[in-house]
């Protein structure tokens, strides 16, 4: 897939994108992972749960985009940190290739998970949000790359195996299921609870009040004020269930989610003005589902997403 | 914009989008510009012309895309002659870095003009050029492209100094008015004619138009089929007029269109898929105002496409 550059010193790249490919073998094929990173706030367990990865670091690529807020600040120097402390150990534990991005767009200093989840901020922030990761993507996608794995600041916990198991599917836009770990006080037990609403099936009632919309209104997902009756992912989860049960969706969200790098290729952005109503990674979904790629959830394939 | 690798040998490389600039002072301030080329064929007067630029060559990135077609075949073989020949001679002569792809979408191979041009074959063969300019944008911007010009191969002739006075003018996007040099059987002498109609600035009866098509049908600029009555930036050059005057435009085409890397990154891409009727680099112009972005033509700046 990679041409050798035919004068090095002269700067020049061949590549041919047709010998790109994006298999179910993605791993034994040598294949090039993206992994996508908006980075608000630095967290240790998002590091750890990143090294303990078990898809060959060699075939890894990291991409990070930090807000310019004061809290951007903090994230870049931990982040900084914990980079070097990985790529300047054993040549084989280092990642391919590491890309820290400062923010252009606006950014959002961080605001807590109710705020920032009220409707009203919505448009503004999941706005921003697109801009931050279309900068990301632009800026991160190689030639080479094969794979995006779109994964959040916030995911604390994913299999080890997440990049195997998801490239394995070989679909071209696969979302896996973001739940949350917390302490239920009724039951005073551990549990778990859905997290993520953003990964859905389109509903003929999704559909109609999109139609009822004027031109620059959006529907954002997981809101009582806009009742889509869309089957939302998140409720899909059978514990009993096979692990790697399919279900096909219409809206993605970004916490962890694979994406052929083709269709980022072909042109699948996230838009941040209403595109068929929507936005950031649903918005996204929609385009690729434009550019004829079928979307897919895994819905009892659980990662989780941080308890604040 | 640029700042050093922390670690060299762990391939970390830092970028902060927020300085890196797009200004109308963009050589003085070593602004870097990718010059992006879908190319079907190798033509020595592209080539020549590219030389002949004055912008310094350590500010200048190519980007090529060749079809897989047989036709592609020879334009690869030539390209890479060419470029052998620039980047193994004088280093203060070399270009900064030289990306060549081989497309992995649909190609079509070579059709004559009249055939490319008919209304019948519009549709797929500007889809396919969509995804081609996707692709090659994809692949070719770098974290620190200030600027992207879209230059295609079979524009034979600029003024030296076009990215200097195309900067200058500091617009998100704009567009050179693509004419053709031609004998005039007629008045036996040679004249000239204009040739790209996809720099326009809409029209009601456009809109109107618009409006009453169904999703999936697109209006493509320059057909008698469609009479939209939009402004054509082809139609206003005024031999008389300024050099640097300005038009404000709402569909471009891509033979010697210049764009912020900002305009890019913050997603506006090629739609192979109708955008508001539109796709290509006219569904582009329309994305990048929906991103905010201004749009400009300069009506008497002219470039010259190859007559076949
Ligand atoms: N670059 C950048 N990243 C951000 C910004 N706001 C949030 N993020 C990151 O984007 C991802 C999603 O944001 P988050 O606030 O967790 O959204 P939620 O979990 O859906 O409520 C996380 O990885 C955040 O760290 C921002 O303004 N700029
Ligand atoms: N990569 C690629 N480039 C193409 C293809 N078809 C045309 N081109 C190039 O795209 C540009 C525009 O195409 P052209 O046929 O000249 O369009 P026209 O001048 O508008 O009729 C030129 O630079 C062509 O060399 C294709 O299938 N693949
Ligand atoms: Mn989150
Ligand atoms: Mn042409």
């Amino acid at each position: 897939d990679f041409v050798e550059d035919i004068i090095p010193e002269g700067h020049i790249a061949h590549y041919d994108l047709n010998k790109l490919h994006s298999t179910k073998d993605a791993m034994k094929l040598k294949e090039h992972v993206l992994i996508a990173t908006p980075m608000q706030t630095f967290h240790d367990a998002y590091w750890s749960n990143l090294l303990k990865m078990s898809y060959p670091r060699s075939l890894l690529e990291l991409g990070f985009i930090i807000p310019r807020t004061p809290t951007g600040d903090e994230t870049l120097k931990k982040l900084e940190a914990a980079v070097k402390n990985v790529q300047t150990g054993k040549v084989e534990d280092r990642f391919a290739k590491i890309t820290i991005l400062r923010q252009d767009s606006q950014s959002f200093d961080k605001l807590g998970e109710k705020e920032r989840h009220s409707l009203a901020v919505q448009k503004e922030r999941r706005s921003a949000m697109a801009l931050a990761r279309n900068e990301l993507l632009f800026s991160s996608i190689g030639p080479s790359t094969s794979w995006v794995l779109w994964l959040d600041a916030d995911i604390v916990e994913t299999p080890a195996t997440v990049i195997q198991d998801m490239t394995n599917h070989n679909k071209p836009v696969l979302a896996a299921n973001v739940y949350q770990r917390f302490f239920d006080k009724e039951k005073n037990e551990n549990s778990i609870r859905p997290y993520d609403f953003n990964n859905w099936a389109e509903s003929e009632k999704g559909l109609e009040i999109a139609k009822n919309m004027n031109e620059d209104e959006i529907i954002v997902e997981g809101y009582a004020e806009i009742a889509t009756y869309r089957p939302l992912m998140a409720h899909f989860y059978d514990k009993a269930g096979k692990i790697d049960a399919l279900m096909a969706l219409d809206g993605v969200g970004g916490g962890c989610t694979l994406v052929k790098a083709e269709v980022h290729r072909d042109g699948a952005m996230f838009p941040n003005f209403p595109f068929y109503h929507l936005i950031e990674t649903e918005g996204f979904a929609k385009m690729a589902k434009r550019l004829n790629y079928e979307i897919f959830g895994l819905p009892n394939y659980l990662v989780y997403h941080i308890e604040e």
